[in-house]
């Protein structure tokens, strides 16, 4: 028996005392985190498979992981000799997790989860799902817990307040401002359990989660006070006195349950049951009535103010002078010294530590040499990557969390040769990026409608990239951040196809990937601005603020048209003047040549 | 009292009667058709407003007429002296009209209007609107024709079978087709009462409205037998043939709502309550089940079939010989003869008619000098028009209905001098036609994904055109049809949003419409084609078959990439290929000129 089975055969004797026929492990924390921290990584410790996501479901005599069409090859490698069947989700004959459930369960028995980490929507449907065979859904204990011995602890990092300089609206604004809202909504308390809605209501930042400058925590939002749920070891003088001073009580990280529990019988209660996990609101006094609406604070906090947007365009010279610095040192020493996958992403982060106010990298750098950039999540460690050659394709997405902001960016890199169709797919996804950039639409457009622009060159050459075109970005918070995004279908549990609205900050990032070959792509951040308003409507226009060059030994001058040009000649002119001033006179000579007008 | 007051009176007369508050008169037939024939014209009658579109509500003491922004003017001026009310739709301050009908009726009094000429879906919100008034809604009696003496009668118009050699597909095919989702819809009754949807089903076409080519009839489908209900002296020999070996039982046009109330207690029926007319929906028995359902015709007939394909190409051919014609006598004749904007439309019909199978045109041509093309929906009529100069834009729209299909085309002609600016939109739209024209797009797009190819030109000028982009068009049906089309916002009752199809046919016609200055408008129809499948998913793209030149003497040929020339000049090659076979050696030469490569 290998470590994953005597696990497993654990997990299977703690369900079999309480009658329980089906045990589900997600990759989740409380509050649905995008990454989860150690102490919440209970599917991979469960299952060996290593992936960002997927969910584990046991059974009696089987189980199943269901993760997507990223970590196929991961996961069935990783899976080997653990007897979990591989569930490849998208595949035709791979059952849906709910019916999987519903079939391994005998009526009258149990199914059962840690309630803390499914969030209420997926449970109730689970629940609903399992409902004709008089099945009990067991969800207040953590079964995990009670096997997995050495689990890490949870975080212990100090929080901190940022300050006003940087964020632009005190919390006291904040928190009157989403009392306003709940009065308009006739609302007595509203739970708020996003992480990074928590963040952006107190001004508070943290590092709690690797990449994700945010504090584990709840927050019970009523008329008359502000209840915060979290450990209060990590709270400094400076938070303690400005929460006290916003009438901010300090409660303990695990308390927030008891506390649901004596909320008023009468309540009316808004929250996003899509986030909410489900011991939460299973916890609720039954007479409470629930409005499930999305927190507001996810359009708030994407409609950056003038304060974010002027450090954000801060951050961004900073992570610029660090791309471009990189991109200097990558392309003169390609040719004679030893370079792989992983000492490349380790230099780019020593030129972004080397910036004033850097937090951390805001997700894992992706340092994908050739063939492996078709992969579009891949990433190498120091012991399993490549080693760049003076040729082809180096593609870099990566990003920094200042105090000044959050950044995203991707360049591709030429390293050396590359063939005629590598220069035509480079340019075209090019101009995929400039004719979004350079937009001007209507207010009342959301990423739906412009989507297009982006793709339109690929597509005309029977290309695409299987995702969106770009995301939301947070202010110093998750580099992915809804609701505003550019993608050409609404997918609705992605959040992301809201109106776009002046103040909002939205990557733009198409690609191609050819399997075994290689990848591009392209990507710029852009703030969303009003143009003019006139007889037709309020015009809304993009700034971009990314700046570091694009490299020109990639382009196929004569597929731009003469307005995509000028786009990058102007372009390239701002990196120039932006960046240039921080960098040294081999540098500065190497750039002038970077960023000249073609 | 002048001639409109007297009928009010009459009116209120017949309301007081039956204590009757208020009396709604839309523009409407008994089956949601756009345009109506003379017999249904009871709101002009009524109220002297001869626009297309309005409702007029009349109270004890007063009365209100709604209508949208393309009326004011010209509605300000009919109903003056008639103590009618404008109620400019849109616009700040005006009621909502069920609200004003709310506010005009007493308690326990009764509201009405004519049943026939209201859908089950406005009639059902405006019954809920004034149901806390114990409100009775009375629209079994048409209050208009109890007092309209001279009215003129429904049509008598013959109606013929459209041979299989145009459309392509048996009726009793498409009976099938319609059966076979009735059983999947669980459905035993399908009332059809939407025109084109009964042409399409039946093969049949008439000529019971101007321009559209329908016959006032309604259609009920169950899985054992079809019933017609149509004024039978319209059906020849041929047709009366075909609904015999279909199994189409005739019956007379009104037995319908005796038919309805006869149908079993426990039918399921499904119907469209957005187009079914209320007094319809009231006649059917209190037991059955009403499955409120888009009729499914609305898709299958926007597809059209190959056979259709090709004759539409057919006509569009006859239909650019004969714009081609008209241009070139307007070109050569504007400096020497005296020419109006309806004799121009005339000059226009003349040239059509001269073609093949060509039965009326589709819509009223919208001949429009200069600044009358600023207001989109402008018509002149032989006493009130503008007469042309050698100098500036005359826009004309227009179209055919031929054996081959239906037709719809804007060319905006070049009348002598024009501005920089002139020349500068007129540019700016082509480029818009041509960005859409030349799309290539992935399966399960929509109008609403395209849209902004075709606005990006103008709106990053600042401009607009407020309106679609386009819509289907109908195969010798209505030119206007659903539920394809192109816009950037969906708009529910538009009905225009859905998935784009192979084989569906779409208008693409930006524009630009400067008021008191000029109008501007390039219109081309597109056929929706399947392009290449690969693993990015299933390639879609468009076949232009509108071909007449688009005059070069309005092109600023700097303003167009590359890409937009290539399109141009392939398309004047098509044009000149195509057309050119059918002119004398004059009008050939010309074209060479006039379709030359720039």
């Amino acid at each position: 028996m290998n470590e994953i089975q005597k696990r497993l055969a654990a997990l299977r004797k703690e369900m079999a005392v309480r009658n329980m026929d089906v045990y589900m492990i997600p990759t989740a924390d409380f509050h649905e985190t995008e990454y989860v921290q150690s102490h919440f990584m209970a599917r991979a410790w469960m299952s060996n498979f290593s992936g960002s996501a997927g969910t584990l479901v046991v059974c009696r005599d089987c189980a199943g992981l269901w993760t997507d069409g990223r970590y196929f090859i991961q996961a069935a490698n990783e899976l080997k000799d653990t007897g979990i069947d591989l569930m490849k989700m998208g595949e035709e004959g791979t059952p849906p997790m709910a019916q999987y459930i519903y079939d391994h369960v005998e009526e009258g028995h149990a199914i059962g989860f840690d309630g803390r980490v499914v969030n209420s929507k997926l449970a109730e449907a689970l629940a609903h799902k399992v409902k004709d065979k008089q099945v009990k859904v067991l969800c207040d204990e953590d079964l995990i817990g009670a096997i997995w011995t050495n689990r890490p602890a949870l975080p212990k990092e100090q929080a901190f307040l940022l300050d006003i300089a940087y964020c632009g609206k005190s919390s006291a604004d904040k928190l009157a401002q989403v009392r306003a809202w709940m009065k308009e909504q006739a609302v007595d308390v509203h739970i708020v359990t996003a992480l990074d809605d928590i963040a952006w209501y107190l001004n508070m930042r943290g590092n709690d989660i690797p990449c994700y400058p945010v504090v584990l925590s709840f927050l019970i939002i009523e008329h008359d006070q502000v209840r915060l749920f979290v450990d209060e070891d990590k709270l400094d003088e400076t938070l303690r006195a400005q929460f006290a001073q916003d009438g901010v009580t300090i409660c303990s990280y695990d308390a927030v349950y008891k506390a649901a529990a004596e909320l008023k019988q009468d309540a009316v209660i808004a929250l996003d049951k899509g986030i909410v996990n489900y011991r939460l609101l299973n916890a609720l006094p039954q007479g409470v009535e629930i409005k499930d609406r999305k927190n507001p604070s996810q359009l708030w906090k994407a409609i950056k103010n003038e304060t974010e947007l002027e450090n954000n365009r801060r951050a961004h010279i900073k992570d610029g002078i660090a791309i471009t610095k990189f991109m200097y040192w990558l392309k003169t020493n390609i040719k004679n010294h030893t370079i792989s996958e992983a000492s490349a992403a380790a230099r780019l982060e020593q030129f972004r530590r080397e910036q004033e106010h850097f937090i951390e990298i805001s997700f894992d750098t992706i340092a994908a040499y050739q063939a492996n950039a078709a992969m579009m999540h891949y990433h190498g460690d120091e012991e399993h990557c490549a080693m760049l050659q003076p040729k082809g394709f180096l593609l870099v997405d990566s990003g920094g969390q200042y105090l000044e902001g959050t950044t995203d960016i991707t360049r591709t890199f030429v390293l050396g040769e590359i063939s005629d169709q590598m220069r035509h797919h480079f340019t075209a996804v090019l101009r995929g990026m400039i004719n979004l950039s350079r937009a001007k639409f209507l207010y009342g457009c959301s990423g739906i409608n412009l989507d297009i622009l982006a793709r339109q060159p690929l597509w005309s050459e029977d290309l695409d990239y299987k995702c969106g075109t770009g995301h939301g970005v947070g202010f110093l918070l998750n580099v992915h951040e809804g609701p505003n995004g550019f993608r050409w279908k609404i997918v609705p549990e992605r959040r992301d196809s809201e109106t776009l609205e002046e103040g909002m900050v939205t990557t733009v990032e198409p690609g191609v990937y050819l399997e075994n070959e290689y990848g591009i792509r392209h990507e710029n951040e852009l703030i969303c601005r009003k143009g003019i308003k006139n007889e037709y409507g309020q015009f809304m226009e993009f700034e971009t603020i990314t700046f570091a060059p694009i490299d020109l030994d990639g382009i196929d001058a004569t597929m731009l048209s003469d307005e995509e040009k000028t786009w990058l000649n102007g372009y390239h002119q701002a990196v120039y003047d932006k960046i240039a001033p921080f960098l040294n006179e081999q540098e500065k000579a190497w750039l002038k040549e970077y960023t000249r007008a073609i």
